[in-house]
C-alpha cells in the first residue's frame, strides 16, 4: 500500500441496481467497514436521488472517520459509460430512462472532489474478481454474469476491455444458435441469454415438458411459474428432466466459451449470478462441453471458477474496485 | 522520429511463408528501402535456413549503410510465438514441423545481438496495418485475413491482445454453424473458414452448383477445379450463381462480424488477403448482414475497410512494424 493509499485508506463502492442502491466503504483488502442503502426508483429526477445518497453515505462516511480517509468512488450500474462516467437511457431506471445522467461528476462534486469512476454492473463485477477475488493475479480471463440476463466483462493485458465506445463485452448478446433461435428482448433471435440466463432455464424447462413425456416433478407447477430455481431444486432431486435441461444449458454454454476462446484466449472464465447456484449441476457439462468444442490448442487451460465473492457483497465490491483502478 | 531512431532509422521484416521467405529494410513511414527473398522449404533444418538468411541479408543490410543502421527485426510466420519467439510445430515447414525452433533468438546472435521479435502471420498483419495502414491511430480494431484460411489479429486499447497463451485471435475457428456444419481441417465443423476463406468460396460454389438449376459459367468448369477466383470472375461478368455465391459468403461473414462485436466493440474491421480482391462484390453485402445482425447498440458504428498495404509488401511491412513494436 502506498503512503497515499496509507492516509487515504478507503474507496466507497455503489452498487446502483434496479431496486436497490447498495453502498459500501471497502479497504484495500476487500473488507467492507460500513454500509448502507436507499431504494433506487423512489425518486423523480437525479438531483433527488443523489441527495438521498448524499445524505445516507455521510452517515458512514463519519463511521470511518470521516471523507479525508476516502481514496475514490467506484459506481456500477446498468448501461453505465466509463469512458464518461454517466448513465445513459438506463430503462429500469425512472430517473435516467430517456436521457443521460453524468453520475460520476455529480457524486464527485458532493463528495469534496473525489474522483468518481462509473462503469456498468458487469465490468464492475469483473474489475472486483481481478483485484479482490478468484482472478487476482489474473492478466486474461473473461467474467460472465448468469442471472436474469447474461452479462460479461472481458479482461485482456490486465486491462478492461471497453472497445472503442465503452460497449465492449456484450457476450449475453452473441448470436449461438443462427438458425431458428429463441427471439431475444433484444428484438433479434438466438442470442446466448436467451438460453443460459435465469429466463433461458425456465424456458428451456417449458419447451422440455412440451415436447417430451418424461415424469417430472416440475409437471406438477403451472409452466409460467417455473423458474430456475425450481429447475434447480428437482435436479437436486434428481428428476431427470430436470437434469436434462442442466445438461443442456451447460452444454450450450460451454460450446460458447469454446467461441470464445478463440478470441482471447484467456487462462479462466469466472462465473457469477443467481444460475451459479446450480454448482456442479451446471458447471460439469459446461466444462465437459468447452472440452469438446474447443478448437485443439485451447483444450484443457482455461480454468473454470465461481465468483468466490459473497453473493451480497460481491456487486458493492465489484463497484468499489473500480474506485481503486482510477 | 527520436534519436535512436534517427541513428538506427531501419527494421528488417521477414515475411516467413511456407513456399517464400522474403526480407525487407523499412523505414518508419513503412517505405520498403531493399529487398531480398530465399524458399523456405529448400534447407533441411533450422541452421541452414538461418545461415541462407543471414548470406542474404548481408547484401541488403550493406546496402542501407550496415547492421549499424537496423534498429530491430519483425518476423511474421506461422505458429509464431510472439512470447517466446518460436516458431512451433508449423505442419507447413519442414525444418519445424516436429519441434519448436527459437528463431528470433538464432537471428538475433547472428545479427549482432539487436531485438528480434516474431509473431503469426495475422497478427503481423495487425500490427502493420496499425503502425503504417488503414488502422493508423486506431486503439480498437480487429484484423481478418481472408485467405486459403481465415486468420485474425485483435487489437484492443491499441495493444495486440495474445491472451494467456499467445494463441488469442483465431477467429478464423469461431463455429458459425453449430449445426450441420461443414466439416473443418481442425477437426471440427460449421468454423468460420469453412465457409469465407477462398478455399470456403470454392465450396460453396460447389455446393450450390450441385443444389440449384441456375445457368452459370461455372458450369463449364470440373467442380473440383473452381477457385475463389474463378467465382469472382463469373460474378464480375453478372453470373447469377457466382453473384449469390459472393452474397452468401458476404452475409455469413457480416453475421460473423456482428458477433465479434460483442467482444471488443472495434472502431473498425480490416480485410486483407485473395478474397478481398473481390471488393464490393463480398463488402456490400458484407455490411448490410452486419448492420442487419448486429446489436442495436453498436449498428452503423464500426467501419469495414480493406488493407491499403500492397499486397506483394503487405506481409513484409507488417513484420516489420513487430520491430518497430518492440
Amino acid at each position: 500500500m502506498n503512503e497515499q493509499n496509507a492516509m487515504k485508506p478507503y474507496v466507497i463502492g455503489l452498487d446502483l441496481g434496479g431496486t436497490n442502491s447498495v453502498f459500501g466503504i471497502v479497504d484495500a483488502r476487500g473488507e467492507i467497514k460500513a454500509t448502507t442503502a436507499i431504494k433506487t426508483k423512489a425518486y423523480d429526477n437525479e438531483e433527488d436521488y443523489v441527495n438521498a445518497s448524499i445524505d445516507a453515505l455521510h452517515i458512514i462516511i463519519d463511521q470511518v472517520g470521516g471523507i479525508e480517509k476516502i481514496k475514490a468512488m467506484g459506481i456500477g450500474a446498468p448501461n453505465g459509460n466509463f469512458y464518461t462516467g454517466s448513465i445513459d437511457f438506463a430503462p429500469n431506471l425512472p430517473w435516467a430512462h430517456d436521457h443521460s445522467v453524468p453520475l460520476a461528476k455529480m457524486f464527485s462534486e458532493r463528495l469534496g472532489g473525489i474522483p468518481v469512476g462509473l462503469t456498468n454492473d458487469a465490468n464492475a463485477a469483473a474489475i472486483g474478481e481481478m483485484i479482490y477475488g478468484v482472478a487476482r493475479g489474473m492478466k486474461n480471463f473473461i467474467m460472465i454474469t448468469l442471472g436474469t440476463g447474461v452479462g460479461s466483462g472481458i479482461i485482456c493485458n490486465g486491462q478492461m476491455v471497453y472497445g472503442s465506445d465503452v460497449l465492449a463485452g456484450e457476450l449475453g448478446h452473441v448470436i449461438v444458435r443462427p438458425e431458428n433461435g429463441r427471439p431475444c428482448g433484444c428484438g433479434r433471435r438466438g442470442c446466448l441469454e436467451t438460453y443460459c440466463s435465469a429466463t433461458g432455464v425456465a424456458r428451456t424447462a417449458r419447451e422440455f415438458l412440451e415436447k417430451s413425456d418424461t415424469p417430472s416433478l416440475l409437471r406438477d407447477m403451472n409452466p409460467e411459474d417455473i423458474t430456475s430455481l425450481d429447475v434447480s431444486i428437482a435436479a437436486q432431486k434428481g428428476d431427470k428432466l430436470a437434469l436434462e435441461i442442466y445438461e443442456f444449458t451447460g452444454e450450450l454454454l460451454g460450446e460458447a466459451c469454446a467461441n470464445f476462446a478463440t478470441f482471447s484466449s484467456p487462462e479462466a472464465f469466472v462465473f457469477f449470478g443467481g444460475l451459479t447456484k446450480a454448482g456442479d449441476l451446471l458447471m460439469k457439462p459446461l466444462v465437459r462441453s468447452y472440452n469438446e468444442h474447443v478448437l485443439k490448442i485451447y483444450k484443457g487451460k482455461a480454468q473454470f471458477l465461481l465468483s468466490a465473492l459473497d453473493g451480497s457483497s460481491a456487486a458493492v465490491l465489484g463497484a468499489s474496485a473500480v474506485g481503486w483502478d482510477l
